[in-house]
């Protein structure tokens, strides 16, 4: 008998009719023989109503009580599918974040958890129940109030439960049959992968692949513990992440796939010092503005001003509080002036066999020119290749450099209908 | 400086700009220099709108689900009004029923409190916060699930809350001034009343007033608590409920007021064998089948067939189920027929001060008879007498037994919009 752990998105649950065939699916898992644990996230569109709910109020809700409000929505959809399990003749019992013992730091809306201790479920599982965790929450360790977990909290609930319960396999049920060459949408003929090691995985969920999240994946590293991607909408077999790239033989694949991510803008300062200390100055500002910054490139000091330009990547959504926090510095450090790019793309290449391979990147570079697509930054890793460009050169950019690689297959890949996670 | 726990109803929460009156008059009521605890109920129409969600994913769903999904009404409301608290500059925190120490037993739907252990509510106060508490709701002491308290909950969330606490007094909000000599909206004289002893209220409350539950006012009679009833659209003194009828001075007034009822139905059983052990053999069926009986009547035995007939009523709601638990002892009880009428009425004239008066009893019949109302059924309490009527007469008995006893004031009674709780 396996024990497993499935995550189901917002959705696959995002009403009655979805709710009852998530049901029906999970009491097969049952009927095979095996104890489930079931993490689900708030139907469709609740966390977008609540949220519109708390903008009527207040224009800058407190955290905590945004955490409070939030935490309904896993409370109404696991109810409800513990309700339609039940109505299939099994038992399931449905648990918020804090009584599934999920604990963690105090941050509100992006606490990370810290322990997880599971007594509750496991006496349920003994007794023979499915049980149903709220993902996506959890409670503080030090003031016991609610917390969220922030972006794909729901897939790190599942994978550290799955951890903490010793689980066989953490099954990620999504809108596709698992990770790809590239995205389906965009490179026709992408090619669908069986199994993929951890650290490939990291570097395409950090690239902008959306099917798991950075930090669920990282958590499953860590434990060593298999997770399985697949479809809500079929029983095919989806992609297994698992094992380290120390394992890999040596005739594995050069290249895995190409991610690409049209969520970044760019932010460029113009005629800054080249003096010590300045861009440290200036990286302080950004990150106390509570900005994630991806790609950062510097130019070549010109000799005869002193003076150099520095670029970075960070989320759109980021760019004006960035923008205001440099501006309110522009004095102080004495550069010229800071430019917003909401129009740019990014595109990877991600490998574990690339490290012994340094060809890798000229074939990439050799490959967007020949397509036309014009570079403008250039970041790599040990397992990846990333580069920046237009964002309507996008998906070209990312057609050029999968045909260039041959990682396509010779059939279309399948795409279901549903909004993702 | 004084405690004051205030609750409110839906209504009073059911939009965006409702919360952010009403948490505009949590902080008038803190600037006054109160502590301050609110309990507050799910928006509006929501309870509504997860049962209908729940109907549509399991046609019997589980107790335990169920209160776990309709939890999450609370914590909405609770969550925003906290926001809204937040917005006007003070610091407000929201704590579910189980947080805030509400320990219930765990029959789920309708649990019933066992302990209130409000030890993080003390210490949010102590540190200058308002508390907001989910009304309606609880953690069961032995299985530690979520529970429902039913119908009323929050009144008696609210008034526990407030005992445990030795708060000074606990207010209810409603969409009326507070208790009235009458139904405002039936007679439109009726009077309203500035202070009302616990026991009158319970007569009240049992005889279909709704401004508050009979389970919130049994709970404040037990602590001594006085609970201020009053309206939420004004700053008017509502209804002041303490005070013993030991308590009651000679002078007080005879008659309290009159309430009415029009949500049970009547139940005859005829041609009952009129032998011991059959009433009680009755009586058990329907209790068996959860109902709710409130007034039995028993006719004098025809001498000549030796049977009787036995009418009782029942919330109209129980009176399919009681019927059919009726109908399957038909033969073993061998009684003739068992009738169904949910077109009654019922009436009650309420007052201490009928105890040491015998002849209220018969001036009640004496203005219902001269109204031409018919007399179905009769009951009695020290302090109540309540007749059962057809539904069509109702209006006119409460104004006939209204004038009768000189109950009404000289201005008509204000009614506000609002469609209760």
């Amino acid at each position: 008998m396996a024990l497993i752990v499935q995550k189901y998105g917002g959705s696959s649950v995002a009403n009655a009719e979805r709710i009852k065939r998530v049901a029906e699916r999970i009491v097969d898992t049952r009927k095979a023989g095996n104890e489930v644990v079931v993490v689900v996230s708030a139907m469709g569109d609740t966390t977008d109503e609540l949220l519109d709910l708390a903008s009527q109020v207040s224009p800058i809700p407190a955290g905590r009580e945004l955490d409070m409000l939030l935490t309904a929505g896993e409370r109404i959809s696991m109810a409800l599918l513990a309700m339609a399990i039940n109505n299939l003749g099994y038992e399931a019992r449905s648990y918020t974040g804090s009584q599934a013992g999920v604990l963690t730091t105090s941050t509100h809306g992006r606490a990370r958890i810290i322990d997880v201790t599971p007594g509750r479920i496991r006496a349920a599982l003994d007794e023979g129940a499915i049980a149903i965790v709220a993902g996506f929450q959890g409670v503080s360790q030090d003031t016991k109030d609610i917390t969220t977990l922030g972006r794909g909290g729901s897939d790190t609930t599942a994978v550290a439960l799955a951890a903490a319960l010793h689980s066989d396999v953490c099954e990620i049920y999504t809108d596709v049959d698992g990770i790809f060459t590239a995205d389906p949408r965009v490179a026709k003929n992408a090619r669908h992968i069986k199994q993929i090691t951890y650290e490939e995985m990291l570097e395409l969920a950090a690239c902008g692949a959306k099917v798991l999240h950075l930090r669920s994946v990282e958590y499953a590293r860590r434990f060593s513990l298999p997770i399985h991607v697949r479809s809500s909408y079929s029983t095919a077999n989806g992609t297994m992440v698992t094992g380290s790239m120390e394992d890999l033989s040596v005739e594995q694949a050069l290249i895995t796939g190409v991610a690409h991510d049209s969520s970044e803008a760019k932010i460029t300062i113009v005629g800054v010092p080249d003096q010590p200390g300045v861009a440290a100055r200036i990286f302080q500002t950004v990150a106390a503005a509570e900005t994630n910054i991806d790609m950062i490139v510097q130019n070549v000091s010109t000799e005869s001003t002193g003076r150099t330009d520095i670029s970075f990547t960070l989320p759109k959504t980021d760019g004006t509080r960035a923008k205001a926090a440099l501006e309110r510095i522009k004095s102080s450090v004495d550069y010229k002036d800071v430019l917003f790019d909401d129009h740019i793309g990014k595109v990877s290449l991600i490998g574990a066999g690339m490290r012994s391979n340094p060809g890798v990147a000229a074939q990439l570079f050799a490959a967007l020119a020949e397509a036309g697509v014009n570079i403008e930054m250039i970041s790599t890793s040990e397992i990846r290749v990333s580069v920046v460009c237009r964002d309507t050169d996008l998906d070209v950019a990312v057609r050029a450099i999968h045909d260039a690689f041959e990682l396509g297959g010779d059939e279309e890949a399948v795409v279901y209908a549903g909004t993702g996670r």
